[in-house]
Parts: structure tokens; sequence; C-alpha cells
């Protein structure tokens, strides 16, 4: 089996310890195909990132139909064109949002997020709705670091993101943490000995749950609203980029 | 890994049905364990039938404890006892109503559920709104069918549930099946080879999503609501199912 | 008229506070039975002692249908088998927490529950979404006292009650109070004199909801999701619980 | 204890039917004051007739206040001037939609409203959503009768009515009936012997319901948002109907 | 284009505010009729004001229809009688509590109402939820200031509504205010200076609003629930009121 | 005022067609400016296409901000990227879903959504939970025409798009019509002619209702999480789109 985990951002070494965290959970013989597109921001921290981000994270969805991909993890916390991306894949398409808010549904009635930014609390938040699980999620909560300030080792990063989930399960009733940023992958571990519950890192959960859904069978449904999308004309420079007939 | 796949009704011929299902999901090296009560009601068709299941049930997860359950599955549509089940086990527990519905929301946009007996369609919509796929479920059908029947070889029981299939694509815009019975796991493969969308059976989402969770270390959180049930007194007949402290 | 109140835990002394709250609402002519049952747990506190207290409480329900009850209360306020009850009764059957918050309903725009220990609110929390009082109820409050601490004359627990009501009228908005368990029954005339404002106790309301439901003539559908128990076999321990043909 | 009953429409047949619908549900020693303003509407069929039958209905409550009354029913399905009647009333006020969705879903887990015209529809709908019922209402229908008629026995009312019944439990996977128009309470019974589920009609349910807010204590909260109306001037016409201090 | 302007209070100084704030929006050419009632309360400030407001508002929509108005504005934030207007008018009619919010939600992912006194906070949250506007209101603040209160020189009320518009921005999350009364109309841009966020006046939003409309040729549909109220008679005082055939 | 309407498909036709009905509904003074991205897909009707349009539209937003346009009108009924388009954007930006579905809720309570293809049906859905818009709309409903096929003379579109909403008014009941694609504006007013309710075309009531904004000085809030995107770098192709300081 292959699953390929796409950092939508272009900054390799947040894809390498994305990748590390994949491949710690994966099963022996499941293949980890990390990457970063070649364009596109190297952080994403707002609506205008993630659409950007868009274009080189489906061409890379698209690479992986010819490569023989079973399954594709979207690892950004606001799951950035997951719905295109499910048109274009075959196999199962997972966000790390939608993963790690259901993973911490079945293990707390409750749970906090705890992410980057401030203005990154609102995508979450419509997330939230999306994926249903407004009833688990007691409060999206800022940690005001920003996405690469993590791979930053002055920047205090788990101390601040420890707080900040201290303060979680203080005030919000939680029983659980998710965490609002695949760049804390490696923070994940720590974190859940410090504080005595479920920490849920979106990487580790989504792959673990494209390798559920392989391993069962599921793939995307290609009739109806994730049907390939038609072939048609694509105008200058995103000719290449225009979908084409099988 | 060990997990202990729990048929709540106690017709032994289902379990096997229901283990030989769990088995081919599950991964070299993961043992699934698959049991019904010694108490309780043949087959679950309605609100009481889950409440008398549930003593049975949630003997078969004490158990489980001291044998090293890493995961539960609780193999009956309906999910019975499955927030008093998560009470008692360490590990993750996954009811396959829970798991199938969200499973079909990873692949499609719409799906409709096929179930048994009419009156086991307010059970399902009841928990459509608790697992927050409203957005997602177009429709919960019945198929008339009782769920003893299903074992019936005379019963016609796959011809009758994929006409309802037939109709449920039709008529509701959706885009997969989620099957509404433990009893149908067998024949899950023939209604999506039949139906060329994603047909998903709860018994197999659930184990593949039970050992996602071991796997990603992912366990019932013990802090809050989950927490273990507190020691009392049980009187009469109930006395040995009175919580004691570890 | 005869209404059952079924108090699930097996304390008796609780039964009792229960019983007199509710022959002092019931009309004259109106005749109160209030019971608990032989097995089952001594207080409810969380979901497993819920699963475990519905054996004895259907068996009250079931004898009840022989002894010729009009109306059954179930008086405790996770409202535990109450659906399932349905299916056996053929008069009404009220839940306490459900008859309490439609009770505030009436007569405030917004009320605040007060209960027991912390682990309780959640499960009164999907009550409230289940009786679609979302819009009413601004908060559900634990004044962290166990469920049994109520009858014991050292515990304070007026004055603890007293103080967490004070709290909900200062920080939530609300007008109203609803008491969240049975065992509170007793506090509520004294709490409504000390706060100004109403003091909904759920025995009161229920019994009183049960009361009007008679005699306006409305009792449960046998059609549809409330209709009899088909009749099967159930296994073991539980066989005298199968349901029977009439 | 005195309750009055509120036909809000200016047309006194239909009082009368309504008094003594509220006569028969009543307890012994409890007095139903029927009344209808003297002026305003003949009728009550959109939200203009709603809106200009305030003014009678609520002086008919503040009259009741000088007069003893104990609670009060507004008996039109629309519940024109609800929350306005709980700021003037220190008694319980209860409107038929209200407590006839309420009584409804007790006893079962859906139900239909059959009311009068077509564009009654949506004033029905938005109580459905206020009173917190859109998980057990599964459809309001109209059966295209204008409320006068129900009135005069030339309309076939009763067999109109019926007939809309009979769709509502075979298309909507109802259980019970709600009656949509304070003009049918004298079909209830008949309509219930035909059609062999709850039919319920909105006084009766109204009435039993304030008996029962009234036996158990519960009276509309002072403080907040049903506090009374603060004194102050109203010009012209309207002066005599200005709020003044106690 | 004539677009008419109703304060359903009748504090005429109000008014003239008002139509100011009206004025400086319109477009050139078109004519600003802004009117108060001659029958009705001073202010409104809880659900008896606005029933009784309904009166005097209905009858100068009534005259509008004859004097050739093409929109009309309801200038009181609890928009009363608005679905009554919208049967009476064949040009849209605007409530300014609607299209304040509405126009906040254009211009920010979060909003805060500041209003009067504390009782009407409860009238704005549940426009909130009638305007479907719930993901985007973080919260509706009362800043404990009777409305006539806002016309007197000596209330400070610019410094207490700009105090809790600090509030707002600093505990909500929001990004914009929308001011929760009429007579707040002439203190908009003071406020929205001093906040560095857009502060929304409903006057202005709803006259844009019904400008807009008017200009994109969208009318009240006269189908279905906003059709003509039928002809009747209306007995008593309201006789003149009663409608009329065409 | 110059108001930019970016039709975010590459088809120079209907931008024209676009162009065309802005100009009709603007104000005198008012410049409509009607773009089409260089690159980027010929028609938008799926995610893929959504996503593809994004950088595109973006790219006309940033130059329409050193161009000096006061207001957005994003002409594409899934309103793709529109949230991104505000953080880039100082006056507001308008989805033309968003403003036709608002529009048509103060003109109807209940109206249909009339769209192109099957699959545009979900993402339409989607927009009506976004807007808050679910209590008005009582369908999305498909008219199976591809959105290049509306510009074909031969395709017959006026009347097989007359159907779909003759269908919607009368199995729905609906009160109003709203358009689901830019290509229909110039059905508009032949459609709301033979159907005698409110045809709503987003076009229109998109550049209707970013006038009034503007007029009423009501700009997209710089404050939370509209602000600009930070500044920062972007990888390969898209380097010349990174965000900038001012």
């Amino acid at each position: 089996m292959r699953i390929k985990v796409i950092n939508p951002n272009t900054t390799w070494s947040m894809t390498e310890t994305i990748g590390a965290a994949a491949r710690r959970v994966a099963s022996p013989g499941v293949e980890i195909v990390a990457v970063s597109p070649k364009h596109g921001p190297a952080s994403i921290e707002c609506h205008y990132d993630e659409a950007m981000a868009c274009l080189g994270l489906l061409e890379e969805v698209r690479q992986g139909e010819a490569e023989g991909v079973d399954a594709y993890v979207i690892a950004c916390f606001g799951d950035p064109g997951l719905d295109a991306a499910r048109e274009v894949a075959r196999g199962p398409v997972i966000g790390i949002a939608e993963a790690a808010m259901r993973a911490a549904s079945y293990v707390a009635t409750g749970f906090s997020v705890v992410t980057t930014l401030q203005r990154t609390v609102v995508i979450a938040e419509h997330l939230v709705d999306k994926y249903g699980v407004r009833g688990h999620c007691r409060r999206v909560r800022a940690s005001d670091i920003a996405v690469l300030e993590l791979e930053n080792p002055q920047s205090n990063a788990y101390r601040t993101v420890l707080d900040e989930c201290r303060r979680a399960l203080a005030e919000d009733g939680s029983a659980a943490i998710v965490l609002g940023c695949a760049g804390m992958a490696d923070l994940c571990d720590r974190l859940g000995d410090a504080l005595g519950v479920p920490v849920i890192d979106g990487v580790v959960a989504a792959v673990a749950q494209a390798e559920a859904l392989v391993r069962a069978g599921i793939r995307t449904s290609k009739v109806g609203d994730y049907a390939r999308p038609m072939p048609k004309a694509y105008a200058g420079s995103l000719a290449a980029y225009a979908p084409t007939a099988d």
C-alpha cells in the first residue's frame, strides 16, 4: 500500500517532520511518500495562502494517480483543496483536521483544538461545522505562534503549546486535545505524556485513517459529487492543469 | 494487537459471520476475538432489545479489560451501550454505525443507510445526529427484512437489500451505501460489485477504525466523561456488575 | 388515575423523598406508586450506571402494565431507558429531565440546569439537544456533590446547591433553575423562596405532566417507533425479560 | 384554579367550541373562562391577522391579571402574542401549538401537523423551530380548508381533515397527528378513533399543560426577559394600553 | 424611487434622527419619507411594546401602498411586524436588524451586536437565528441604556456605547459592530472612527439594502406566504384595519 | 464608484453577458469593470475547476486594489475564493450566490435554486448552510444543462430552465427562484415575466448589494479574520503571488 502525504506548503524541513510522523504510525509494508509542491506558499496561515496552495497540491494528486497511490493525506490543518482532490483521486483522500477531530470524538465527549495564529481559528471553526463535530469541539484556541516558528528551536514552541493545552483542559472542560497544525507533529508525544489525556496529531490520525479505509476496500465514490472533473479547456498558464478524459 | 468484536445479540451464527468479516479486514498480527454474550436478546430490533443487550455487552467489555484487549467493536448498528462501554474500557470502543457513517463521509458527499425493519429507522436517524453526519446522510431506509431473516437462505435477503440500495441511489442522490445491520456483513462485497459505488459494512469499517486508533496510540480518555465508573454498591442480582476500584 | 414513579436507583430513602414530592403535586384521586427496582445501582452517576439501571426499571414498567398503571415517571435526571419504556407502556412515560426542561421553557426564555457531579453534565447536555431546548438552556452546571450526599444531613447540600444556583443567575443570564437530580426534590421550595425565580424539580414537573397527558387522553402511540417490542427469545439469565405476544 | 382560554379571533361560536373542549379536560374545581376579544379579526390566517389580533388578546391578559387568573391559554395555532402575554402575566401562558407539539413528542418519535390553508404552513414551520421539535415533526400539511369553514356544516371539514391525516400517516412515517387549528377541537376524538393513533388538539393539550404548571407551582419568571413591561407613555388611541407601574 | 422609513415608536425626535441618517445614505433621486405612527409606544423595549407597535406600523404600510412607495424600512432593531408588513406591501420591506446583521456578514466573519437594555438581548438573539447569522454573531451585548436616554444629551450615551463596543472587540473576537437600536444612528460614524472596524447602523444598512432591491427589480413575492391578506371582517375598533380586496 | 465584476472562468462571451447585466442594474455614475482572468478554466462545474479558478480570480482582486476599485463581485455561483478575496480587498467583496440567496430571503419565505449540472448541486447546498439560508431554501435543483450550453443558441436553455423553475414552484412550495449560474443572467427577466414570482439573478443582486455597501460606507474589516495576508515567500512559479507588505 502506498500513501502519499502532501504537505501543501513548500517548507521541506516541515515535510520531513511530517513524513517521519507518518512513517511511525504506518503498518509494515505501507509506503509513505511525503512531498511538498514545488510551487506555493512557505506556510499556510490564511484563506489566501490556502487558495494559492491548491495548485501545487492538486498537481501532486494528479501525479499520484499515475504513480499508483492508494490514498492521500493533505497535511495542513485547514484541509485545503480536499473536495477537489477527491474528484481527482480514486483512493480515499483524508484531511488532517478531519481525521484528527473525528479521532478525538471516538475517545472523548469533548475536545479542544490548539492551533497557531488567531486568524486560523475561524478556518478551524468552519471545519468543525463541516465535519459535524460541533457537539464534541468545546473550543478552538490559538497559541499565537506562527507556523514556521514551530521549527525554530529558539521559539519555545513546545512550552507555548503546552501552556495553551493546559488552559484548554482547565477552562473548556475538554478531555482530549487536537493539535491544529501539521508542524506540531513532533510535539505530540511529549504533550500527551505531560497532559495525561489523548493528544491527537492530525498527520498520525490521517495516515492511520487512510490505511484503514484502503484496508477496508473503501475508495472515493466516482459517482456523483466526487466524479472525475469533466474534460475541458483551461486558458493561459493553467492549460496544463485542464482535466482530461481518462 | 487484540480487538474484541462483540455481537450484542446471542445468535452465534451471526457472530461467526461477523467474526469472519472482521478477520478479513484486520492486518496480519491483529487478533480478532468475536463473541456474543451468554445473556440477552436473539436479535436487536427496538429500544427495549437494545437496553436489555447492554448487560451482556458490558460484561464482555469488563472481561476484555482483564484479557488485555486493545480495542472493542460493538457489532450492532444501533451502537447500544457505546458510552457506557467507553467508561469501562481503556482502549478505544467503536460502534459499527459510527464507523460506517463516518467512513462514508470520507468518500462521498451523500450516502443512504439501508437497514432492516422500519422501526429501526428512527434509531439510525438519532445516530445520524449524534455522529454529526446529518449533512452527509440523505436518507435512512428500511428494507423490511427482520434481522434473523438475513441468515435464512430462503429469505432472499440479498435481492431485497439490493433493490432497496438501487432505490436509494436513484431517489436520494446518494453516492454510497451504508449497510444498517451487522448481519449484512457478508452481502457487502456482492452489493458493491453490483452497484458500482462504495457499499460500507459497519463491521469492516469499525475493525479497520479500531486498528487505526490503536496504531496511532489513541486511547479512550480516562479524564472527564469517559472516566471509569465510580465504585459503588449494586443491589440484588446485579451486585456482581457493580463498578469496583482498580 | 394511577401514576407509577420509578426511581431507577435502589436507594429507598431517596424513593421516599421522591414519592412524597410526587404526592404533593398530584391531584386528589391520583394514586402515586413510588418504587425502586430490586436490582441495580445505589445511585446513577455515569453511563454505565444508567445502562445497568435499565433492567430493573423496565421490569417495573412491565409489571405496571399488569397493574393498571396509567402513566409512568422515570425519576432520574438522565432519563435512562425512556424510549424502551415507551415501547412497553400503553400510557405516557415521562422523564424528569424532559419534563423539567420543557416546563422551564414555558416560563423563562433562559434557564440553567444545576446537577450533581461534573461527569453528569455531558449526559444532561445530550438531553438538552434531544429535547430541543438548546435555545433555552443557557448552561448545565455541576455542584460537585455526589447523589447520595444529597441525603446526608452533614453534606450541606442545600447550601452548595444554592450557591451554584446563585452563580447561574448571575453569570448565565438565566431566569429559572432546573434541578438536575431527583434527589434534590425536597430542596426545591426552599431554593425557590431564596432565589425569587422559578426553581423546577423534575419529579414535580413530570408527575404534573403525566397527569396532564392522561387527563387529555393522550397515550403512547402504539404504531411505529414505540410499538410493543416484537416477541422473541432472550438467552440465559435474561430469558424472563423476553418480549411476549400480548 | 382559574384558567382563561383566549380565542384571539372574534368568532364567538368558535370560542364556544373551544371553551367546551377546555372544560372537558379540566379537573374538577378548575374554572375555565373562555373569551374572545371585542376587537380584531374574525379569523387568523396570516401574519397580518396575527399582528392585529394581539391588541385584543393582550387586553384580555391585562384584564385577567385583575381577575385573579392563574394561567392563560392562547387558543390560536400560530400562538400570536405569546411572549408579550408572558410579560404581562404572573401565571403561565401556554400557546396551543407549543403544548400540542410538545405533547406529541412525549408519545411518538414522529408526528405530522395538519393545518388549514397552505399559507399557515410557514407559520407552523417557524413554531416547530421555536419550540425545538424539528426532530419530531415530520411535516406540516395544509388541508386547504379556511378556518371559518370548519364551522360550516356543509364544508365536510371532518372528511377533508381525516383524508389529510391519512396521507400524513402513510407518507410521512408519523405516528401521531397534531391538529393545526383551535377550530378543529371538536373533530379530535372522532379522528383519533378513526386513525388509531394519538390525535392531539392544542386546546386540550394546552389546558392540561396550564393546569399542570399551576399545580406544580411553576409560574412565569418575572426576572429577565419576561419581566413586566416598563411603564411608559403610549400615544394616540393606544394610550390606554400603556404599561403602568404595579 | 420612494422609500418609506417607519420608526415604529412615536418619538418624533428619534424619527428625525433616523430620517437624516436615511437621507445621507440614499442615492440622488431617492426620496426618503420618514414617519412615526400616530398611535403607539414612545419607545420599544420589550415584546409587549413590539406587539402594540404593529398597529400603527402596519397602518403606515397600508397608506404607503396608496402613496406609491417602492420599499419600506422598519426602523426598530426588533424588526416588529416584518412578516405582516411584507404581506401588505408590493415592494420589499427591510428590517434594520436583518439588514445590519447581513451587512456585517459580508465584511467580517464575526460581529457583536451592542443593544440598549438587557431585556432586548433575547429579542436580538432570536433574530440572529431567524436571519441565519448564528455563525457570524459572536455575542449580543446590552449597554444598559434605555432607548430614550440615547436622545438625552446628559446621558453620556456615546461613551457608554463606545465602552461596550470596546469590550466586544476585546472579549468576543469580533471584527465588526452592529448597533442594536435605530436611536444610535447618529453615533455610528464617531464609533467607527474611534474603533477602526466597521460599525454598522441598521437604518443606513436597511435603506441601502432597500434601494438595492428596488434597483435590481426584486419585489416581495405575492405568491405563497407573503400573498396579500385575505379579505375578511374585523370586529370593533379594528374594523378599519380589515384587509380588503384590491 | 467603481465595481469590478470578475467572471472567474475564461469565457469572455459570458463575461460580456455578465457585464451587460451588471451595467443595467448599476446606478448612474457607477462604473462597472467586467473581466475574466487570463488563466483558468473555460467553465466552472466542480470543486477542481473552482480551486483552479482562484489563481486568476485573486490576481484580478490584487490588481483591483491598485486600480482604485471600491467593491468586487465574484460572478460564479459557487462563490470561489470569496474569503481569500476578502483578505486582499479593502472594499466589500460579494459572491453572487450569497447575494442572490439573501435577496430572495427578503422577499419570500421559501425559494428554490435552479442550477446547471447535477454535480453543482452539492456545492450550492454547502453555500446554503454557509450563508444561513437553510430555513429559506426549499431545494436546490439541477436543470442538467452544462454551463457553456447556456451560451449555445441551439441548446434551448431558456426552455429547459423555465421547465425546471415551474417544477420548483409546483413541488417545493417556493415563492421565488434563484438562478444558480452567472451565465443565466440574460434569462432572468423573461423567466420572471413567465413565472410571476421573483426570479433572482446573482449578478444583478450582487452588483446592487456591492453598491449598497459602498454607499453605506461599509468596507471589509481589516481586523481579524479578513486582515491582509501576512507577507511571506511563495516558491516556484507562484513567487509573484506572494503577499507583500503594504
